[in-house]
């Protein structure tokens, strides 16, 4: 195996911008969209790094993706509002959009946005991460195409539907879960496959939907819609809660598709002119509730109780939702983000193609 | 094996209500405290049904919970509340509180409010349900004794803590979600347990955190504290997402008691004297973001085409969440509720203790 090459974030996001630049975004939404993407790299969610450059440049070639920002707020009340993203960059929509739920948070201790019209929109930590520099709780949702076979059928109905909330603490780091309410994004299935390794039981059916440690074969089963597809959190049928995963997927898409008038469930993406992809953000100040340092010392108390508690056998640390994110960030940020060797020949590729030098 | 006898649901709510008035409740407060554990029982979750009446009359009598409702709204703003339980009767103040919600949200088209010093409020989705009478989105949560052992942990340090999200629907039903945040609720394994049935693997470990199927010895584990307990959604280990249940039930605890100043992790019912349970609602006008009856044809839209997709081998149904219960409801209400005889022997038991009429 080649091990994989390390780059400075800067390098990343810097060429990730000049992309974007060179397709028409203009230079603060192209340094915003590279800065999510390369943050996603950062925090070790490789899958919704760089890698996804290509996706973008086709989206915006295509005019799926519209280079100018157009999303526009449509109604508005003190402590909410619905964005119609206009099929601009996800970054960009959602960056707007959550700025709004912050700004609402701020004069009305609570905001919440929906989005309709958007895209696919990065890491949904991103968002809610924003909410942290203004000492609130932030909470990050978005729909996605339908890759999750829900409990007892057999073809894929929703999104991986991650859930984000981030909240801030005082010396521990802030609690940051970000996660796909399917048991792996589809990412992991392709990194499997990459590999050529079997994967485990209990990620994935396919087309007979009978669980499938076969990344490859599930991939196509999707990509070709036969059937099958990723498995909720949970898993199988209902014995070990898949009905729950399927649930928050749901719940997900009801919040970001629904209550926006997005796309939902099979309808993401459906339309190939229009993604029609629906987020959710909410912003909520902890000072409405409670003095702000009492807030971080109890998040302290919460975490350390439990990091301090015994470990399984084994075992040397129990982590809080964001901690490993955190020391990655920490350590990336010193040695360099590492890059799957495939992943780079893309983007300079992306480069080679445009006429986007790979290095400045 | 001795078949469960059926109880009309007044019979079960009156009986309910008489015991809760006799230990000193106020009348309206203890039909409504009945009718939450009645309503449990209907919609199928008898785990927090009549069955533990007997827990609150020890309460009450103990004092841990009080008779007489002592809660107040100790902070409040256009869209949030904060709720001091004065440890009342969980569900008169998860009542209180979500009414509370419901009203901000009526006024502002959002409420937060978070509660502390509170006792068990029954089932989760009592509250969110109540949200869709006023057509709105309602989302209940609470944090629980320390159950469940968090991801490369030896012992429980987290509730089961329950999230619950309520949305209305058109012709479907409505969407109710309401699951404990762990594989099983401990409720689960105590039927198991009288059933004298092995559980199956992923449910839960035993003191050694090895994965057992033996209900007994895990209760006994749990009651003793000897270490092990209930698995997070998703199992052991990362490798199914078990650390995806771990951050939900942390991210549930955030809310219901970081932001509340309630009692946290290992601390909720430490003290006897004071449980400190937290619970959070939120309540949500759709028509803040289009119109209702838009929002309700996509709530069906959404339904009917998971519904409607292909089914897994030996399925002939996919559900939506909210419809098994509400289904169960319609049943039991015609052909009354099922009840274990062991639970119908104690609360005869109760009744016969406080010279209460186990039929009026």
């Amino acid at each position: 195996m080649i091990e994989p090459r390390v780059f400075p974030k800067e390098q990343l996001r810097e060429f990730t911008a000049r992309v974007f630049a060179h397709v028409g975004v203009a230079a603060d939404e192209a340094d915003l969209a590279a800065g999510v993407l390369a943050k996603a790299d950062l925090r070790g969610i490789d899958s919704h790094g760089v890698a996804r450059l290509g996706r973008y440049v086709n989206g915006l070639k295509q005019g799926t993706m519209k280079a100018t920002d157009q999303s526009r707020v449509i109604r508005e009340a003190k402590a909410t509002a619905l964005v119609d993203g206009g099929q601009s960059l996800g970054q960009v929509v959602g960056k707007k959009a959550m700025d709004l739920a912050i700004q609402k948070a701020t004069d009305t201790s609570v905001g919440v946005v929906a989005v309709r019209n958007s895209n696919h929109y990065g890491i949904a930590g991103y968002y809610s991460l924003m909410a942290l520099e203004h000492d609130l709780i932030g909470v990050s949702m978005t729909n996605a195409g339908p890759l999750v076979v829900p409990t007892f059928g057999r073809t894929s109905g929703l999104g991986t539907n991650p859930i984000s909330l981030a909240a801030p603490a005082m010396k521990e780091k802030a609690f940051v879960l970000d996660m796909a309410t399917s048991t792996v994004p589809r990412g992991k299935v392709e990194v499997y496959n990459r590999l050529g390794q079997p994967m485990p039981h209990g990620w994935a059916v396919d087309e007979t939907v009978r669980s499938s440690t076969d990344p490859a074969r599930v991939l196509n089963a999707l990509a070709k819609r036969l059937g099958g597809g990723l498995l909720p959190l949970g898993g199988e049928g209902e014995e070990l809660g898949g009905h729950k995963g399927y649930g928050l997927a749901l719940m997900v898409d009801v919040l970001c598709g629904v209550l926006s008038g997005a796309a939902t469930g099979l309808q993401v993406y459906a339309d190939e002119k229009k993604p029609d992809v629906g987020h959710f953000f909410m912003a909520l100040d902890p000072t409405a509730f409670r003095p702000l340092d009492e807030f971080r010392r109890d998040m302290d108390r919460l975490a350390r109780e439990l990091k301090d508690s015994p470990k399984a056998q084994g075992q040397d640390r129990i982590y809080v939702h964001g901690e490993k994110s955190f020391a990655r960030m920490e350590k990336f940020r010193k040695e360099g983000i590492p890059l799957d060797p495939k992943v780079v020949d893309g983007l300079k590729k992306i480069g080679t193609d445009l006429g986007v030098a790979w290095s400045a």
